[in-house]
């Protein structure tokens, strides 16, 4: 760490908050991660971010007047602008949240949030798979589904902050009826480690697997990717539906890179059928599938490069 | 027309060129249409338009020096900061055609080039249904189906200058199979006027209809709007596969308005049952779908402002 000081990210999911510390090139000096169980108070979540920065600085060697900005990834639909978390999730289920206030409030420097998924392409662009092109969609494919779109070397984040809600995505393959409130979108429910374990519980049958009905999502793709026919046959809807979704929306963007993250989008097994099935589709769209150098990082790593331009900002 | 001079537009077309020539306001003062049947050479093209040129100021009034600039709109895959015309359909079969040089030669001032459908949302943007947003995509329904999506106020060109070749979306009711090379895209071929009518060929039955087995594309949606069952039955079809296909690109882009252009697209019987679709889908994706009120002007509108834009460059 040098003299220029260090910058607080924070990653916050439903279940995990995961907080570093960056010094002014990006790299990561301190982290830790806490659990969010239970905890849906942006107050309660912001403390917690507050009392972590000490001694997060501590373990750095570093004092308070060392911390030059902060910025934390929400999992919903944020208001980059005004820096209010709109809508989450029923999880959190926040509501037009000022978080970015509480943060400049609780720990005395210039804040920024955005939505993670926002944040996980961020982190692409600046030190992942993103680097060297101006366009390129990040696909967060988790419990559910989402898309960081960068379009020349900039985040398009839609005239509502819901650019990328790509869960809701209608295409070959996918239920065609509207989706009640609440519930997994058309693609999300055939793609999303909520959907694949749905669809596994409700398409389970002893003879056609060894794996147990209540298999995690992981489970699954690993017993596809070793043969398991019932698995197999999950994997392959899954990876069917995303190639249709990956080449429509490599048509509309005319984007050369899709960088496939998330707990299952960073499964071997997903991106390897994604691949082939795009290969046999049509020469005319070819991008390119890899999945997200960064792993688990994206989201935090964006928000380590958000801070930076915060606090180059002032 | 005020001391400082005219500009030339041209919406080229696989059988038309249409000329104007507009003020500084973007009015026209003089317009022509010439046939461009059989004609493939890029140079003759250029010819007809160097030739209209001096007739067309004649008829403002005007001298040659009265000229500041060119643009034209192709129908085909264009360079803009090169130039150069990379590809059209099999009508006009142009590869690589350098045709601002062609333009800035022939006519002896700066000319630009850009796709049709880019230029017709270019038209929609300054003069047309999207001056009031940032974002908008103006889906131009013809013969073929294309779209220029406008985020941000700017034009959404794409990596390799594709975006928007939308004729391939896979959306639910749409072929799923790879389309071999020259043939219409899965979502051109059920919403296209071409498609239609190969549809309507395909379908005809004389117990069902009262319009003849080769109708045209116009009548067809006609008689859907009159009621004919085999017709509304076709109408049908292309208004819900245009359905998904702007619920997802609404998805994506978080998009709020819609401009629906070409024959096809202008036709009200379209607008009408799409809207309808919509409106039954999903609260959460509800853009607005307008006709476009530059209707078949939309593209020489988006060629003028192109041309004053590069006039004003000098």
């Amino acid at each position: 760490v040098n003299g220029r000081g260090v910058v607080l990210a924070a990653d916050l999911g439903a279940t995990n908050l995961r907080l570093a510390l960056a010094d002014d090139a990006g790299q990561i000096v301190a982290r830790r991660r806490a659990s969010t169980a239970g905890i849906r108070d942006p107050h309660v979540v912001v403390r917690m971010i507050r009392e972590a920065a000490p001694e997060l600085l501590a373990e750095a060697g570093l004092g308070r007047s060392s911390l030059r900005a902060a910025a934390v990834g929400s999992p919903g639909v944020t208001d980059v602008d005004r820096g209010v978390v709109i809508a989450t999730s029923y999880l959190l289920g926040w509501r037009d949240v000022p978080l970015r206030e509480y943060l400049e409030e609780e720990l005395g420097v210039p804040a920024a949030v955005d939505n993670d998924v926002n944040l996980a392409a961020l982190g692409e662009a600046r030190a992942g798979a993103g680097r060297a092109v101006d366009d390129f969609v990040f696909l967060a494919i988790g419990t559910g589904v989402g898309a960081g779109i960068v379009l020349n070397r900039r985040l398009h984040r839609g005239s509502a902050w819901t650019a990328g809600e790509i869960g809701y995505l209608l295409v070959p393959g996918t239920s065609e009826s509207p989706i009640p409130r609440g519930e997994p979108g058309a693609l999300e429910s055939m793609l999303g480690g909520e959907g694949i374990r749905r669809r596994w519980k409700q398409q389970w049958n002893a003879e056609r697997t060894r794996l147990p009905d209540n298999a995690t999502a992981a489970g699954i793709l690993d017993a596809a990717h070793a043969g398991d026919p019932l698995a197999s046959e999950i994997l392959h809807t899954a990876a069917r539906v995303l190639s249709c979704a990956i080449y429509d929306m490599a048509l509309i963007l005319n984007c050369p890179l899709f960088v496939l993250g998330g707990s299952v989008g960073l499964h071997p097994a997903l991106g390897e059928s994604v691949s082939a099935l795009l290969a046999q589709r049509d020469a005319r769209v070819q991008p390119r599938i890899e999945r997200s150098p960064l792993g688990d990082d994206a989201q935090l790593t964006g928000a380590i490069y958000l801070a930076l331009d915060r606090a180059a900002q002032g």
